[in-house]
C-alpha cells in the first residue's frame, strides 16, 4: 500500500508530508524535551490525543480561512455530546475568554463579583477595568467554597451580581458539594452563576456532579467547559459555556468576532467524546497522582484531597523560595497562591515525571529545603 | 539521507511522520477542494508560507501548553521587526481582539466612537453592548475617509472619544492619503485614533504611507495589523497593536487571560519578515487583479480603485440577489455593506480563480443578472 495514501489525500495535500502507519500515531508523544519537568500549569501531560494531532495537520489546508462554518460544526457536536440545543453552546477562545465575556455582562453600575479566596483568579481580575465591586469569600476549613457567606454576599447588592465557582476548584484542587451549590442556585433568582467545571472529568466523588441540568433549567446558570484539561489542548484555545439560549447569547455578545483559532475547532471537534483519550488520561493522572502521595507522605508534607490534575500540598517556608529552588533544579511548579503561602500547588505530569518529581523532592529534603 | 532526519527531529516527534524533501513544502498548496470558489472574506488563496506550515507541525508538540513563552518570543520579533520597544507590541486573536480591547478602553460614560460609513464594521459592533455614542461619517465621493467630518464628530464629544480609521478601506480597498490623516493627528491630542492597517502591505501608492510613526511618537495613535491578510493565516487568529508602552498597556488591560494559541504564535513567528512568501502573495494578487479588472472592464461594471486583495464593483439591481445567484454557481463573494447596496465587495482570489470567477461573471451577463 503506498503510504502518501494510507493518511488520507487531504492531510497528504495540506503538508505535502508522507504518513507512517496510524499505529505510530496512537500514543500520544512526549512533549519538547529541554529537560524542564513542566508541573505548574495544570496541562495534561499526554498531549492531544492523536484523532486531535491529525486533525490538526488536516487544518492546515483551511488556516488561511476564517472560521465561521467550523465554529458551527463544533457547536453542534458539542449540543449532541451535552443533549443541549445548538443555540445554548458558547464557544470562546479558551474558557479564559467565556470568564471574560461573563464578567463583562455583569459591567454596569452597581455590578458585583463574588468569588471565593483563593480561586482561579481570572474572573476577578476581569471585573478590574470595569469598577465593579469585587468581593473575596475565604473557603472554608475543609476548603470548599463558603457558600453561606458567598450567598450573604451576593444578597447585598444593588446592581448585577456574578458569582463564580470553581468546583473542583482551583488552586486547591478540592470539591465543593452539589448539594450545597445547587441549594443556592435553587434560592436565588438574581445573581448569574458562573460554574467553572474545567475539571469534572477528573473528579470521581459521587457527591459531585454537573451544574448543567440547573443550567438548562435555570436563566441565570452558566457551566464553562474546556478542551484545555483532560483534552490535552490548552495550546489551541477552545473552551465553552452551556447556558439556556437567551442566557449564551447574553454572553455571546461580549466575544470577540472571529474568536475561534481553526486549530482549536478542528482539534476539540476531535476529541469530543473519545472516550480512549480520556480513559488513557484518567489512568495516567490517577498513577501520577499516587506516585505524589506516596513521596509527599513519606516526607510528611501535608496535601489537600485532590479531585483534578494538580494537587496543593505544604511547603515549610515562603512558597517562592520553594519555587525558585524547583525551578533551579529544572521543575516549573505552580505560581503563589496567596493567601496560601504556605502551599504549592503541583500539576500531575506523566507517573514518570512524577518519579523525576518525587527524587528533587528527596533532594530538597535531604538539603534541608522541605 | 535518511528521510526522517531531513526534516528534523522536533517534527518526526510531534507527529510521527516521515518528511518529504523540503522542496514539496515550498508552494503552498490550494485549499479545500469542494469546488467552491471563496472570493468572500479578503482570504489570502496560497495560504500560508511553508515555513509557517511546517511551525504549525513543530507546534503540536506544545499543543497542551499555555503559550506565555511563545508570545514572548513573537513579541520580541515584532519589536525587532518594527523596530520598536517589546513594551510597544500588544498580541491579540487576531486583530479583531485588538479592536475589541481598543473600543472597550473607551468604553465609559460620554464615551463616542466616530467611524467612517461604510468601512469595517466591528469597532462599530465592539460598542454596542457598552452604550457608546456611535457616530458614522459617510466616505467622500472619492470613497476615503471624510476627516473634515470625523474631526468635527470627535471634537464635539464629552467623553473619551474612539476614531477607527480603516486604511486602506475595508470594504471599498480605497486610501486615504496619508496626509490627511497625519493633519488630523498632530493636530488632536485627546482623540484615541486606531488606525487599521490589515491591508498594509498590498498598498503601492506614494501618498500612502503606515501611521506607526505616529504611534510612537504620541500616546493617542494605535497602529493595528494582521497575520490574517498578506500572510495567509486568517484561521489562527494572530493580529497585533503597535503604541506606545502606556498606551499599549491601556489597551492590553481588555485582553483576555491566555489569548493567543500556539499554532498562530509559532505561525507568525515563522512568517515575520519572510520576504519570498509576501512578494508571492503581492505578485499573484496584482496577476488576480489584472484579471478581475479586464473582466469587469470587458462587462462595463464600474469599480473603485482597489489597494488591497479585493475590489468594490457595481452589480446592477439588489446586491443580495447578486450573492445568491453567485452561490448557485458555487461562488461565494462579498456580504452586503450598506450602504453601498449596489456594489459588490469580491476578494481576489489565485489568478486561475479569478478566471473562473470571469467565466461565471460572463455567464450572468448571458442570462442578465449583471
Amino acid at each position: 500500500m503506498e503510504r502518501r495514501s494510507f493518511l488520507g489525500a487531504s492531510l497528504a495535500a495540506a503538508v505535502g508530508l508522507a504518513g507512517r502507519p496510524l499505529e505510530t500515531l496512537s500514543s500520544p508523544r512526549p512533549v519538547r524535551d529541554d529537560g524542564i519537568l513542566r508541573l505548574g500549569s495544570n496541562e495534561n501531560s499526554l498531549g492531544p490525543s492523536s484523532a486531535a494531532r491529525r486533525a490538526v495537520i488536516d487544518g492546515l489546508a483551511e488556516a488561511n480561512r476564517y472560521t465561521h462554518r467550523v465554529a458551527a460544526d463544533l457547536r453542534g457536536r458539542l449540543a449532541e455530546h451535552h443533549g443541549v440545543p445548538e443555540r445554548s453552546v458558547v464557544l470562546g477562545n479558551g474558557s479564559a475568554e467565556i470568564l471574560q465575556m461573563a464578567t463583562q455582562a455583569v459591567a454596569s453600575p452597581g455590578g458585583r463579583l463574588v468569588v471565593a479566596d483563593p480561586t482561579f483568579e481570572q474572573v476577578y481580575g476581569y471585573g478590574e477595568p470595569w469598577g465593579l465591586e469585587r468581593v473575596k469569600v475565604p473557603l472554608t476549613s475543609s476548603y470548599a467554597h463558603d457558600i453561606g457567606r458567598m450567598r450573604d454576599a451576593a444578597r447585598r447588592a444593588g446592581g448585577p451580581v456574578l458569582a463564580y465557582i470553581c468546583n473542583p476548584n482551583n488552586p486547591t484542587g478540592t470539591l465543593t458539594l452539589s448539594d450545597e451549590v445547587e441549594g443556592w442556585i435553587r434560592e436565588d433568582e438574581s445573581t448569574l452563576f458562573l460554574v467553572d467545571e474545567a475539571y469534572f472529568e477528573y473528579v470521581r466523588d459521587a457527591r459531585y456532579r454537573s451544574a448543567l441540568p440547573l443550567a438548562m433549567s435555570r436563566p441565570n446558570v452558566v457551566v464553562v467547559r474546556t478542551f484545555s484539561k483532560i483534552y490535552g489542548l490548552a495550546g489551541l484555545r477552545l473552551g465553552y459555556a452551556l447556558a439556556q439560549p437567551e442566557t449564551a447569547a447574553r454572553i455571546d455578545a461580549y466575544a470577540a468576532d472571529s474568536n475561534l483559532n481553526i486549530m482549536g475547532l478542528v482539534a476539540a471537534r476531535a476529541s469530543v467524546g473519545d472516550e480512549a483519550h480520556l480513559s488513557r488520561s484518567l489512568r495516567s493522572n490517577e498513577e501520577a497522582r499516587a506516585v505524589t502521595y506516596a513521596a509527599l507522605d513519606e516526607l510528611g508534607l501535608e496535601r489537600l484531597p485532590s479531585h483534578t490534575n494538580f494537587v496543593m500540598h505544604r511547603v515549610p517556608g515562603d512558597v517562592r523560595d520553594y519555587i525558585r529552588r524547583m525551578a533551579e533544579h529544572q521543575v516549573q511548579v505552580g505560581r503563589p497562591f496567596p493567601p496560601m503561602t504556605g502551599h504549592n500547588r503541583l500539576s500531575f505530569g506523566r507517573p514518570a515525571e512524577m518519579e523525576r518529581f518525587a527524587e528533587t523532592l528527596r533532594e530538597f529534603r535531604r538539603n534541608g529545603w522541605v
